[in-house]
C-alpha cells in the first residue's frame, strides 16, 4: 500500500518541471511520515533533473532540503512524535554498516548512500525529493527541527547548512581562524554566517562588489570582489582555510596563493572539468587542496542545534510551485539572494 | 680573509661541471667549519644547475647533501666541537624571526630561505654547495650525524631523508596506517625504510617490477608495477597516505582513487607542469591532495637519530669526482640505486 501525494517534477531531461502525483510507502516500523512545509531548491536539483551530472530515471521530483511536521510514526520510532518539527537532508539511508556508517560519517558510505532523490533504496524503489507533500523516511535520516528556526529558513541549512559547517567543524576552525569564503550564494552565505558564528574571522571573496553590504551584515570583516586581480596580490599568504563554494571552476592557483603555511583550501562547490593545480604551490607552504560532501546525520544535527543557539539560518525568498521553473533560471544566473524555498502548500 | 678550497661547479647552464675553486668565509662566532667527506647528487641539483627550476648566476658548485667532519668552531658555538661529525642539508640560514622560523619551520620562512647553494645570503654573499671540500655554516642549520651512520649513507638523509620523514611524521603516519610509496627513486628509497620503520604497511607503486625486490628489502608489503593499470582499479580506496615522490608530472586522478576516506596525497616531488585534478574526487571520499618542502632543522636531527635508532640510511653509490657528469646523466634516467654519493676526497 502507498499514499498518493502531489509532486513538482522533471518529466525529461530537457523539460520543465510540471504538477503529477508520487506514490509514499506505508511505513516501516522505523519511519516517520513528514508533512513538508518547506523546500528548498539547489543547485544540485538543476544539475540533476537537466542531466548534467549523468543520465537519469525520470520523472524526478527534486528537493533535498526539507522541514515539515511529523504526521505519523512506525512502531519503533523513539527519537519523534506526532506533531514534531522534522527534516531531511540529502540522504535517507545508508548501509549502517561500513565503516564510514559505524563513524557517523552516512555520507561517504562505501556501499552506497540512498540519496532523498533520483537514487535507489536496496529494493529497487526510486526516491522522490522534497517538491512534494510528504516524505516518508527512516527515523534514523530525518533531524529535529530547532522550535526558533521558521521551516522555510531552516530548510536550506539540510543541505547548504551542513555543507559549509561540515568542513569547518572537521578542520577545526575557530577563534584565531582566518577564513575566506569563496561565493556568496546560498551556500556561502552560509558559510559567512557559521564561520563567524565559529569565531573565525571571516573574508568573503565574491566576483563584484554588489553583495558587500550583505557580507557584512552576515559577520565578514571583508567582502573583496575578485574581479579586481589586485585582490590576489594584496591578500597573499593571508588565510588558513578557504571555503570554495563555487561550483564553476575557478583558477586554483590563484586561491592557493592566498593561504598561509598548513592552511587549506575545501571545495563544495562541484565543478565537473578537471582544473589544473601546480604542485610547487602545495609544496611551497604545505598547502592542502581538499574537498568535503555535506556532513553526517549527528553532525547535521549539530548544525542545526549550532544554527538555532546562535540565531543564524538561511535567508530566503519563498516562492509558490507555479514559479520553480523561472527560479531554476535565477538560480542559474546567480540571482537569488540566498535560497529560493518552494512553499508546498501551493504544490 | 676566505679559504681557497676545491668544488666542481657549472659553469653556465648548458654547461658540464668541471673542477674550480670557491672561497669560504672565515668563521663568525656561530659558524662552524666542516671538513665534506660526503656529498650527495640530487635531483634538484641537476634542474637548478641546468636553468631548468629559473635562471641561475654561475659557477655553481651544487650540493645539499653535505656530511663530514667539524674542523673549525666560532667562539660562540655550543652545539659542535672539533672533530664532531656533522652535516648540511638544503637550508644554510634563514630569518630566525617569522612564524616559521619561530615554530622550528624554517624551510618555510616567510623572509626567505639562504639556500645552501645558487641563493644569496641578505649581505649578498652567494652559497656554494657541498661538491667541495669545505663548507662554513652557522651552528643553528649544522646536524649531528649519528656515529653509526657512515658519512656516505648518511649525506642523502640531509635531503632525500628529511624530505620524506617530514610528511610521513607531520601527517601522523604510524602503526595502522596503510601508506603508498609512489616511485622508487632516491627519495622512494628512504621513503618506503622510514614509513615501514614508523610501523606503517607499505606498498611501492613503480613503474615496473624491477625493484621490486629491493621493496621487499626496505620493508614494503607489496610492491605494484603501474604501468599495469588493473592496479588502479584493484588497489581503489585502499590508502590513508600517498607519498608521491616522482617529479614528473603524473595523473592525479589514478592516484586520489586509490584513498581511502579522508585520505591525504603528498606531493615531494616538483613537477613544474600544472596537472589537472577533478575536484569532485577529493570531495567524494574527503580527500586532500598537499604537498611537502623537506622539513625544519630540529625535524631533521630527530629524522637523523630515528634512522640511526632503526639501523636504516641511504642505498648509495661512491663515485669519484670524475664521473659526476656521467651520474647526472643517469640519475635523468632513473638508472641508480639509490643515490649517487660523491667521495669529496676526488675533487
Amino acid at each position: 500500500m502507498t499514499t498518493t501525494v502531489r509532486a513538482w517534477a522533471a518529466p525529461d531531461a530537457g523539460a520543465p518541471l510540471e504538477p503529477i502525483t508520487i506514490e509514499r510507502r506505508d511505513l516501516r516500523p522505523d519511519d516517520i511520515r513528514i508533512d513538508i512545509r518547506a523546500a528548498g531548491i539547489c543547485h544540485s536539483d538543476i544539475h540533476t533533473v537537466r542531466g548534467e551530472w549523468g543520465a537519469q530515471t525520470y520523472p524526478i521530483a527534486p528537493g533535498h532540503e526539507i522541514a515539515g511536521i511529523v504526521t505519523e510514526v512506525g512502531s519503533a520510532v523513539t527519537k519523534f512524535k506526532v506533531g514534531d518539527r522534522a527534516g531531511v537532508g540529502c540522504m535517507v539511508d545508508s548501509c549502517g554498516e561500513c565503516e564510514s556508517c559505524a563513524e557517523g560519517e552516512e555520507q561517504y558510505c562505501t556501499n552506497g548512500v540512498v540519496w532523498t532523490y533520483a537514487s535507489r533504496y536496496p529494493d529497487g524503489e526510486i526516491t522522490q525529493g522534497g517538491y512534494s507533500q510528504q516524505i516518508v523516511v527512516t527515523e534514523r535520516f530525518a533531524l529535529s527541527i530547532p522550535e526558533s528556526i521558521p521551516f522555510e529558513n531552516a530548510a536550506p541549512l539540510l543541505c547548504a547548512g551542513i555543507t559549509t559547517y561540515s568542513p569547518l567543524e572537521h578542520w577545526g576552525v575557530g577563534p584565531g581562524s582566518k577564513v575566506a569564503v569563496v561565493g556568496m550564494g546560498g551556500l556561502g552565505h552560509m558559510g559567512v554566517q557559521i564561520a563567524n558564528a565559529l569565531g573565525a574571522e571571516v573574508t568573503v571573496l565574491s566576483q563584484s562588489d554588489r553583495k558587500a553590504d550583505d557580507s557584512k551584515r552576515f559577520g565578514a570583516v571583508a567582502h573583496r570582489a575578485t574581479a579586481d586581480r589586485a585582490v590576489f596580490r594584496e591578500l597573499r599568504e593571508s588565510f588558513d582555510f578557504i571555503l570554495n563554494t563555487v561550483s564553476a571552476g575557478i583558477d586554483l592557483g590563484d586561491y592557493l596563493g592566498l593561504l598561509r603555511r598548513d592552511g587549506v583550501m575545501v571545495n563544495v562547490g562541484m565543478p565537473t572539468e578537471p582544473l589544473p593545480v601546480v604542485l610547487p604551490t602545495l609544496i611551497g607552504r604545505r598547502r592542502s587542496l581538499s574537498g568535503s560532501n555535506i556532513g553526517g546525520i549527528a553532525q547535521t544535527q549539530r548544525m542545526l542545534d549550532f544554527c538555532a543557539e546562535h540565531g543564524i539560518a538561511a535567508e530566503v525568498e519563498v516562492i509558490g510551485a507555479e514559479k520553480i521553473n523561472e527560479a531554476y533560471d535565477r538560480v542559474v544566473n546567480s540571482d537569488v539572494r540566498y535560497r529560493f524555498v518552494i512553499d508546498t502548500a501551493t504544490l
